[in-house]
Order: structure tokens, then sequence, then C-alpha cells
């Protein structure tokens, strides 16, 4: 009765030798994430200062670990949003406009009062199952 | 082995048309919820500046979508609830009891530095479960 | 169909007679838990001043929990982490790092603007599923 468990592995998405979390995990269909940022190799911030464009630089990462585990972007069920400033919402609009139209999935949003690095604007913890399918 | 996903209708909690997220999505027996809060159809806080009158508003609305789901209150299994003051918490205790009494969700409880309008002053992430009976 | 929902109680963490939450249900294998804080019996933080203490205090309740279930550390595959100050985010790691190695779950980290007790350093929402093994 044990369900398969193992840890997805995204092609660009390392994790730091010293990471004590794991970036994605498949139970069954469902695929847990640790919340995501733009935060890129290099250490910078995709996307800049634009909180839309952190924000597709996000989900791309997701849709990337989403595809690791042997799903996609259709897979992905709701997001929790976390933003630095709550004033900048209409540009999270903006990206999940862009990424989802028309099947958008659920979606929480809060302000919070920081993100682990000072030039994050926003972070997603997102959830995905391999058996739901938004476009159905 | 597709679960059906479909979306969640409530009568009286329309999407608005450029709605860049679902209200509510049905998985399997999941029922998978956006953040809700007290904003009502005329753009005003449902509960005024009372925590309690708005969080009750926002569980009412929760209840709505749950049964448009098929469940009711007692599918309601966990609640992550966003203050934009910890120190109105008695106001949330007020209101669980007096929405859930005596079958309590398991529940989160932090303060948030925003939430999406400036007049808000509680949401709440719900998860529901249709196979999950609290009274039982 | 439904699914068996049942009380955790565990030996050592009580719910105050007044509670409006459970600290902890059971709906089929996954393990729902309420967000644990390091305030202990005495109304004092376990774990003083320290980040990492506090954390470890809390992993210790959420083990706990999961025990009292009929799992393990090893069933809890993702944490959101709430803290109140983002700086000492390493003290997160160590004590992920000291509770978790080599296995670790998936893992969100926001800092927000308050929780419940002032004393309160962070705040963990854990979620397990007793047929998930992070070891396999």
């Amino acid at each position: 009765m044990t369900s398969a468990c193992r840890k997805i592995a995204a092609p660009n998405l390392a994790e730091p030798p010293n990471a004590t979390w794991s970036n994605g995990l498949v139970i069954g269909n469902e695929v847990v994430l640790s919340g995501m940022t733009a935060r890129g190799g290099d250490g910078r911030a995709m996307g800049g200062a634009s909180v839309e464009g952190q924000m597709l630089a996000v989900l791309d990462k997701i849709q990337g670990l989403v595809e690791a585990a042997g799903g996609g972007a259709h897979n992905i069920y709701k997001l929790v949003v976390y933003v630095t400033d709550i004033g900048r919402k209409d540009e999270v609009n903006a990206a999940r406009a862009a990424f989802f139209r028309p099947h958008y999935p659920c979606s929480t949003l809060v302000e919070v009062s920081g993100l682990v690095f000072p030039d994050l604007l926003v972070e997603v913890d997102a959830f995905a199952n391999l058996a739901a399918d938004l476009r159905a």
C-alpha cells in the first residue's frame, strides 16, 4: 500500500549541494513542490524588478518540474502566491493570464513582509496532479 | 486514470469576467478552492470592520462552494487563515466556534502584511474532501 | 466511499479545552495538521529566542502527531515555514538539516509580519502521508 515517492530532478533546476529541502516529489499522482522563486543559477532574480517577469520565470520553473514528473502545465490546479507588494497585484494577474489562459487553477494571493532574498518580489507554491487535466 | 476535474460555480459567487483564477475545482473527492475574502459583489467587505463578521462571511462563501461541489461544511478539514492584525485572533476563534462547533477542522493562523484590498481583514484558504466527514 | 476521518491525539500535545481547531486529523492516508509553534504547555516558547531551537521543538511536535497517526518523520513530505525574521533563515536550514538529513521534504519559506504570540519566531505547516516514505 506504499505509494511511490520519488524525487523530481528538472534539468535546469539543480538543488544546491547543501540544500535542506527537495525541489519536488511525486507521491502517487500528486506533484509536491517547494515554494519557487525567480532566483537564477547566478543568484540574480530572473525578470529583474518586474513582478510579472519574475512570476513568469517562476511559472516556467514550476512547469519544468511538473514536466519532469511526467505532466504539464495543465496539471497545475492551485497556486499560493506570496508577493512583497500587494499594490502590484495587476502584474500577478497579467502573469497568470499569459501563462494559463483560458484554464485557470485556483489561486490564493497574500502579501508577506519578506522573501528569502531581498530582490525577490514573488514566491509561488504550486500544486499539481498528474491525473487532473484542467483542459478537460 | 484521469480524475474528473471540474469547475465549481456557486450561484452567488460569480467570478469576474477577467478573473485569472478559478474559485473552485473538484479533483476526485478533493474540493480545491482559491483563498476567499469577504469582498462582496458591490466591492465592499461584508462584515465591515469586524474580523469575526468578515470571517463568517468568508466561511459562508466557502460553504457555498463546497455545497456546489456536492458536499457541506462537515467536509472542510483544514483552514489557513491570513489576518492583517494578529492581535484580533480572538475574533478568529469566535468565528470558528460559531461556524464549526463542535467538529473543528485543522487550522493555521498567521498575520500577513497585506491582503488584496485595504478593507479586507482576513483571507481564508480552505480545504475540503467530499469523502471526509468531520462529524463521523 | 467515505474515508475514515479521525482525530489525532498526541500524548504530550493536548488541545486547550476551548480550542477552535483540531491539532490533527487523518483522512485516508493523509495526515492533516494545524500549523504548529514552539509554544509549550506552560505558555512559553520551547527553544527560547533561537529560531533553530524553536523549529526543532516544532518538528518534535509534528513528529509526535504523525506517530500518533501511525507513521513517522519519514512520512512528512512538505513543510510551509513561516518565520518572523527572514534574516535568520540559516537557522531554519540548520533545523531542517538536523531533523531530516538526508531525506528532505519539500519546503516553502516566507516571512510573515506576526505569529499568534509575540515570543514565537517560527510556525510550521506540515504535510504527511502514511503511504509515502521519503527513505524509499
